[in-house]
């Protein structure tokens, strides 16, 4: 696979910490991507931008499409038009009604030259594969057939007999691969988070551990186990952080311990093989050691400047009464407590980021693990060119 | 004067549909322009950009002035300064008081420099000749002496003793040669307008008609007569189009019916050509077949990514109580139904469209028609070089 | 000095009025320059933009310090972080918590490598000296030592046993060039503020004046006496201007009497070359002719398109209640009708002013003089590369 990069990553920005690790500014194609909640795709069509590609989806007679947002014939925008022949999946051109298919984007119309029209069967965009779970649309972008839906997404998404998913969605003002340098252990969680009201009853994750880079094996994901480190500690001449301990009075059991992460349930019953797993195209999946919750946090290019950030909240399905109580404390606790104010946390600094010179040190290992791996597995050939 | 084409259009932009019939993005120097409505023109100066050209228009002794709005001087803008000699016909710079023409552009005091100075007579900014007209502001934006207004524009719009005029306007977020490219019959009428209120007691225009080319013998305008057509069309596995048509209970008579328009009084009495007659710089009238009303729509390019349209409403003058009337039905519904909905359903589309390939058709001859004929006859020699 | 020229001024623009001078678009370094009123740092950082740099400002154990606004190990800006340390005289990075000593910017600590880290001591930002004077924070902005904060500025904001001032700030959308240009005595004066409440009761400055320019004789500032002049003139054909002279009964004494400036208080007594001094790197000193109020507008260069104008007007100590009056006289006169107003009239000015040709004249000398003293002995070497 290796060989075919040069030909996927053409060099289209200047050098900077990104680029040179050979990490599109787009994001990489060939993957499944969540785009938009399911909720916020009504009657009129929507046009989204994904990867920097412009993109319409409709609803109709039941499923969703998704094409090329600009009409071969006049380049108008098909997402100012609307589905004319109702429940035939298609869409049709606001400026001469040129129709096409939406699983195929085939045009099967051209409105305004009558059915005796040539244009049909001569005429085609790009579609786009769709699917709809866990109440979010997903588009497949990329240049040939698309992998199954269950293959590409982590297990807890897909594996919907197991469980279910919330999710909330924010929109960053920086480019994915700031986002995702965030999910390698490179400590800025005890940093940035140490005063976050998710974290109020527990323990501290510790600082100053020993990372390294465990590879898992699947051309996939990555994880960045951290050794011993620190709780609390004193700057001479400073102070000590952190500096008001007055409710880190929990002893650091529960989720804070990861050394022995072997040990957990997670581990050995689901087979969890660190407590983040970094995956390309550019997501993490945090587990709890219990194995019933799993946060997956999915970083969908908008375009060079704008990243959506989906928190898909994954909880192990226990029953009725169990789900209610998980929905219930997600509405009122952690919805609010993570979702919002935590990556509130982070999203104020990492928007603050700018390209230039960096100076990593010993805790950036798994920032340095994490693009190199996705910079050397993320380039998947297509299909059907392999 | 094909072969002075290539010193007046500069390869000004990357190649797209329009640079490469030699239509400039910035629309055709050398014709006279509408620019503001005249009402809007009060004791204030004011900036107008046209054709990217920035301009200060101002009233002064009863009539109206268009210089270059930037001071010989320093650079600033005359825009935010005053007639320091009110009815002499200048205007003063704002910064230290240079006074200009604003029929000759020429330098007349410099103020700050007491009578004496040497200035005046040395030193005179681009005039631009105007004419108030249909309560409008009109310039030429050219580079010799103007033409008559009456020679260049509209017979309707010119011909004050036999036709008023009511006028609105609304600007595009669209390059001028995108809106000029909707009036060649490229048959997105009968599909944008269908549910158009202005059309709900008439029949549809007809679609998939066979389009021709007249050339109107004059080196200024051009009309598209469409010859068959339908009215309703059924596509199979899709369903029929107009879908609904409870409405639509008028036969093809009066305004519909355009395949005899020679037998028309339009035609007869009035000698119009075709029943939509697109004209340089960039203009189409739309003829009543009585000929008792003629719609102008002057496209004005502001800028690259702007354009002013002018919706110049030509009525014949039938008496006092007949124009009453015209006004009355014009201010309750034509202004809404036609000049604000029927266009706000085109402007919604066109400012959509971008730049890029196009798959033309047949319906479309009309259009390259355009294209060819307005980038071959657009390129006026100024008269001072012929 | 001179020879040292072409490796401080890179011709980083468009050839201008302004580049052929060896003017720089971003302010001329290695001197100080007013900033930020200091009530407007609170205990939160703050980011400011000088000369094109990004810089944040903290206070921290009762002193300001000022740092390049990036964080040198990833990216982040310091101005969203916080003194972590409280009393240290260091701010730490939002991101990491990589501790920087206000001072000297060198790196103390990078709290998540806890205290053994290796960071510390091997890496540093710059760092940029502040002083806090007349209620303001200065900073200088070069590439060696700072000069003595009172050997730089003017001497009726260095010396406070003397003088108290009080000061205003507005940003101007414009480069700093064309706000200096403005105080050359090219005669803007007269015309903008004819009817500025601040002169009503006063003479107006005469126009048409001879200019001649004084070189101070300190390669810091020059001055620009005018000979001659007249208060009203009368245009053939136009008029006369000022037009409407009914405030105008003062015969041009105190303040508006220019030509005997030698015989001043201002001159004898303290010094005052000229009645308005323009000084390196932009600011202009207009003084009274008493010498006890004296107003200071410095230009602080912010980017290539803004400019932050400090009016620091400084009066002259001559006992406490003297000094309430003059407060006093600030507050409800002066503060509106100069700060504001009259400023207000220029800035509209100053910022329709655009880049290109200019046709300068007689009354233009003072500005060309200071164009070419300025791009000549404006840029300073840095002290230790001398």
């Amino acid at each position: 696979m290796d060989d075919m990069l040069s030909s996927h990553s053409p060099p289209d920005e200047p050098p900077n910490q990104y680029s040179r690790f050979n990490l599109p500014k787009l994001g990489f194609r060939n993957y499944w991507y969540p785009v938009l909640p399911a909720w916020r795709l009504l009657r009129k069509p929507k046009a989204v931008t994904v990867l920097g590609e412009d993109i319409v989806l409709f609803r109709d007679g039941g499923r969703v499409f998704a094409l090329a947002d600009r009409c071969p014939h006049r380049g108008a925008k098909f997402s100012i038009g609307k589905c004319q022949f109702a429940g035939s999946g298609t869409i049709s051109c606001p400026y001469h009604g040129w129709t096409f298919k939406g699983d195929t984007g085939e045009c099967v119309a051209a409105i305004m030259e009558g059915p005796e029209s040539t244009i049909p069967g001569s005429v085609r965009v790009k579609p786009y594969p769709v699917e709809v779970r866990n109440n979010l649309i997903w588009l497949y972008v990329g240049d040939g057939p698309a992998p199954a839906f269950a293959d590409d997404v982590p297990n807890t998404i897909a594996d919907r007999d197991n469980f279910f998913t919330i999710t909330s969605v924010v929109d960053y003002a920086c480019n994915w691969r700031v986002l995702t340098d965030n999910w390698t252990n490179e400590h800025h969680g005890p940093y940035i988070h140490g005063n976050s009201p998710e974290l109020i009853f527990q323990p501290l994750p510790p600082f100053n551990q020993t990372i390294s880079v465990m590879d898992h094996g699947n051309d996939r994901s990555i994880g960045f186990p951290g050794k011993g480190g620190i709780n609390h500690a004193d700057f001479p001449g400073l102070g000590s952080y952190p500096r008001s301990t007055w409710h880190r009075f929990m002893k650091p059991t529960g989720r804070g311990v990861r050394a022995n992460w072997e040990t957990t349930e997670a581990a050995q019953k689901y087979g969890v093989l660190t407590p983040t797993s970094t995956r390309i195209p550019g997501l993490v999946t945090v587990a709890r050691p219990s194995g019933l919750y799993f946060l997956v946090q999915f970083a969908m290019p908008i375009d060079e400047h704008r990243t959506r950030l989906f928190n898909i909240n994954c909880f192990r399905r226990r029953g009725r009464k169990r789900e209610l109580y998980d929905r219930l404390h997600y509405a009122v606790f952690r919805g609010w407590a993570h979702d919002w104010l935590f990556s509130g946390q982070d999203k104020k600094v990492v928007e603050s980021v700018s390209y230039g010179p960096e100076r990593l040190s010993r805790t950036d290992v798994g920032l340095v693990g994490w693009r190199k791996f996705a910079g050397t597995k993320g380039h998947k050939v297509p299909a059907q060119t392999r």
